[in-house]
């Protein structure tokens, strides 16, 4: 049979040859570490003999597949452990999530708590070492029905009931059997280190009238490091938590006369605004962007004229009616600047054109799914629309990715991935705009220059924008958490739709392209994100207050407020602590304020004119004249406004 | 009998003098100028006898009321000189408008045209030099039936018979008599200019069905050089209007798929938007302000609570129905920055707090009422509230006074007038919230203040906004045309209904005053003034593009590159003009984009490295090197941002 793997390469090997041993024939090293395959489309166990030709993608721990099938196949262990110590209860569901996985059990009864993890993984453990392969079969609904039956699990009998015969399986490892549809990694020694994380209660099928379970989450890795990171990495994000350093900093609020996912911005995350934007919009004025200005609304007609108007709808606000007719708040501010874009004729000395806008746009997010700064509804995008010719797409693109990788440096993101995400042609005309050919023209013009840039890029299928292809950015914090921030997206479609074009050499009407992009996210997201990735110790230039003084008594306030004033005047934001408390508190309240710079004030600094220098989370850096101060302070700042 | 003056004096005459009669006895001047006089609150004629005691006021040319009379006079004055030479012409009514007055009038298919201007105007002043005075007298219905039967005007007769016997007037000066209710000049001599403007169509009482009447507009002055005066600034508005400005130097659009009153800022209009906000935030950082940032949107209860619905829901824009809930764009952003207030405990060493946001509110206004950048639904507004302690009011106040001093002297604002806006008790709960005591005592306070600071400023009644007592600053264009920007309110009542408060020094809750003020308004009004003011000559700070660079051929291409490389470095905004064309175009093209120094390159440039420097408006300025120039640039900046 032949096997056709993702680079197109085919191979041909005997019916029944298993995906482990396609992958085994390809290098020891895939062979190894491949955890879970997809044939013709369907997830396979690997041990599957494999019966017919097909396209075979093999997926490792990088991958969201892999990690999948090995989180799901720590469910099958941990029942098994569970099992071992209480052969009495009965097993439901366990799935794996973003995170590791759980299993719903009800232990009839028994205790069950955070006091038997420990014998609970070290069994786990100890059956992983028995390196036990996962096998899958079909049985009949009959055999099925009675297997649970006989076992007395109501709940399993209740799953099998709503299946359809010929389509049950069940998976066996070791002494363990359970119902499942598949998609484990070959045997159980992959998973070298186990740690369940907590027990809840659960109702069966999450109805309230149900009976309760008790659902276990728990999580593995192929290495005992990768836990210890990732524990690490946990009680580090709890303490980054961007809404508890964002109440704590004072920097945004919710409240409910405004709404939910519409963050308040207090004077703290007011001043880191006004900071981030004066740097994006110095950096893009340097690189050619002009700015441009659009209100928050449009009529009906626009989103239409768009396309937002069936195929973004359920992500935008409602409608308000005015005269007669209906306004949209704007989920994006693409429709506005092509309209700018159409005000005045353009011919190809003008291009490329680039509309820059910090532009507030409303997007509708179920409550349910708000969560702090990271999904509201109110967004500040950094925002821009490049207007270019075919010739110059390759080199705008460049462009865009480097303005990426100056961000990137400067706010010390070392680690990201392209996500080059394509349209699905089953889609096209419900979720995507319906133009086949262009499309295809536009995702291999992508590719090519993702190709020649020399970037690491992943495809990624059905996540396209509507109107073209997109690249998600994903980075990561500083402790190693992923988020997808910047997007680039490639646009064929709107020039037509709004009827945008630009007179070219030869005096003929031509069609501009055009490139969404948002390097910094929203406001919402990036500070979101760097409250996470500074643990809320901004760097001295994104920092509200920059310099508290602090003199130690009264009778040094005098010289703390002329230092001030000289502060104020070299542009400098000082915070001035003129309270009656002992110095030993001030400086406590600094640091909680995570200020980077504290000037203790005193009788010596007073008399030779000098300030005792402390640096928040770093303590004493000696005295130094005003002079030493200022350059000090100076050198200090990664980013110059 | 006793006359009360408005200044509170009050003084005995004898039963029938006339306001005249006062007038001179108060002084000559007065008796020269008055034009005038509301007695007891009601319009009379100066040379009508007075009978009983009462309150008079005296109005000259300066006020609203001074000019009203002296152009309804003169209607009075054309209608007599067009009977003069079309002594069979039936008229119909003949109102002062806000720059002066027209007559529709029945020539029953005689000629009439723009031809005809000059003998009426000749006619006018000959006829004013008589000094006719104007009289009144009450004239039975029968009567004023009968008179205007015999002339044949069937016009009047219908106007007077839907009026009640008992309050018909006639008013006649010299051999001319008309229907009238009064409020006339002392007597024709004082109009000494008149100018017929325009003729035009008229439907009877504005119905189509209705005879066609000839409209005719005038306007007249006290001297000669009024005239002149008002003729060249209405030349000159025409030039300088911002809606053709706008258009030519590319600075806003509008498009009718984003809607009406919702103007699109093209890349001119978005850096001037920029730069204003640079100079703003600058000047308001050094005044103490801090910035804050808040949605476009708020809840139902946002607006109930603020008093925004019931109060100002007709200038609202409808709601959006999200998760069962009301949702409104915001017309103000006073409670946003209300909520920020109250997002954390406050002390009263915290005040003042001064809250600044360009935050854009959304205005319904009607259609109809929509004018250019004057009349917009959507705001960018240069708002900022000041929350601060009883004690801390008046200097606040003057602080404000004194920021709104500063910008009008950036931007060459000679005159302006603050107009005390205060409450109509007749329509508390209304109009206004309902809190007599504190609209007493705030009106007061806030009168207290502007004696006190010594600026001019007039009292109005009903004017106020809903909350509280606003000063409203009116601004003198370059040509003299009245803008009203600036605001400054006081605001009782928020701060209890959002129940904002601090601690005092005595640990005891307290509600702060709230200063709302917005000395640079709109960016739309603000922009569409300054385009007038300067006539789209913006001062070099301000221009989108601060140079143009033109080469004279081909062959000095590279040496302006260097140069256009050289002025970004140094942060000036250059256009290069590398076109093929003339140096003459180009200087053309350039002064039409209104740039304000063009720098022209040719071979003695080239060799000297120097550049000839033009002044848009002015022309050459002569040769400089580069040093030299950028030197002579920076020293033409009025604001360094």
């Amino acid at each position: 049979m032949n096997i056709t793997l993702p680079d197109g390469s085919v191979r041909s090997y005997e019916r029944g040859t298993t995906a482990l041993e396609i992958a085994k024939s390809i290098s020891e090293g895939l062979a190894r570490n491949v955890l879970t395959g997809k044939f013709n489309g369907q997830v396979i166990e690997l041990t599957e003999p494999l019966a017919e030709d097909g396209m075979l993608v093999l997926y490792t721990w990088d991958s969201k597949e892999g990690k999948s099938a090995f989180w799901h196949s720590s469910a099958h262990l941990m029942a098994q452990a569970i099992e071992h110590f209480y052969p009495n209860v009965n097993l439901t569901i366990g799935p794996a999530i973003e995170n590791g996985f759980y299993y719903d059990i009800d232990f009839k009864g028994e205790a069950f708590s955070e006091k038997d993890f420990k014998r609970i993984e070290d069994k786990m453990l100890e059956l992983a070492r028995e390196k036990a392969e996962f096998y899958k079969k079909s049985i009949s609904k009959a055999d099925a029905l009675s297997f649970y039956q006989e076992k007395g699990n109501p709940f399993k009998v209740e799953l099998i009931e709503n299946l359809n015969d010929g389509e049950i399986t069940f998976c066996s490892h070791s002494n363990f059997t359970d119902l499942c549809r598949g998609g484990h990694i070959p045997n159980t020694g992959f998973i070298k280190s186990v740690k369940l994380m907590s027990v809840a209660g659960a109702y069966w099928r999450g109805k309230e009238t149900n009976p309760q379970l008790t659902r276990v989450y728990g999580v593995t890795f192929p290495k005992q490091s990768e836990l210890n990171d990732y524990l690490t990495m946990l009680e580090e994000a709890k303490k980054r938590d961007h809404r508890k350093l964002g109440k704590e900093l004072e920097i945004f609020t919710f409240d409910d006369d405004v709404g939910p996912g519409l963050p308040l911005w207090l004077p703290n995350g007011g001043a880191i605004i006004e900071l981030l934007e004066r740097f994006a919009k110095k950096t893009e004025e340097d690189a050619g962007y002009c700015r441009v200005k659009s209100p928050h609304i449009a009529r009906e007609s626009m989103y239409i004229k768009s396309g937002h108007l069936p195929y973004y709808k359920d992500s935008m606000f409602p409608p308000m009616e005015i005269d007669g007719e209906k306004y949209y708040l704007k989920a994006m501010n693409c429709p506005h600047h092509h309209k700018i874009f159409a005000a005045t004729p353009k011919s190809y000395r003008d291009l490329p054109l680039r509309y820059a806008e910090y532009g507030t746009c409303y997007r509708y997010e179920q409550s349910g799914e708000l969560f702090g700064l990271m999904r509201v509804r109110s967004l500040q995008m950094n925002d821009a629309h490049i207007y270019c010719t075919e010739a110059q797409f390759e080199d705008e693109f460049k462009k865009v990715n480097d303005l990426y990788l100056k961000y990137f440096g400067v706010f010390g993101i070392d680690k990201y991935v392209m996500r080059f995400s394509k349209h699905d042609p089953a889609k096209l005309g419900q979720k995507y705009i319906n133009s086949p050919e262009l499309w295809e023209k536009t995702e291999a013009m992508v590719r090519k220059v993702l190709v020649n840039l020399g970037v690491n890029f992943i495809e990624v299928e059905d996540e396209a924008a509507f109107y073209g292809p997109k690249i998600d950015i994903q980075i990561y914090s500083a402790i190693g958490r992923e988020f997808t921030l910047a997007t680039n997206q490639v646009d064929f479609a709107q020039a037509e739709r709004f009827d945008l074009f630009f007179t070219n050499e030869k005096n003929e009407k031509e069609r501009p392209l055009i490139i969404h992009r948002a390097p910094l996210s929203t406001h919402e997201r990036f500070i979101g994100f760097l409250l996470e990735h500074y643990a809320g110790n901004l760097p001295s230039w994104l920092s509200p207050k920059q310099v508290s003084v602090l003199p130690i008594s009264d009778k040094y306030v005098p010289y703390a407020q002329k230092l001030v004033e000289l502060m104020k005047k070299n542009d400098i934001r000082a915070l001035f602590d003129d309270r009656n408390e002992k110095i030993g508190k001030k400086i406590r309240d600094a640091e909680v304020k995570k200020i980077p710079f504290m000037l203790i004030l005193g009788e010596q600094e007073l008399q030779e004119e000098s300030v005792s220098v402390r640096k928040h989370g770093q303590g004493d850096v000696g005295k130094m004249s005003l002079n030493e101060f200022f350059e000090y302070f100076e050198n200090q700042l990664t980013v110059k406004l």
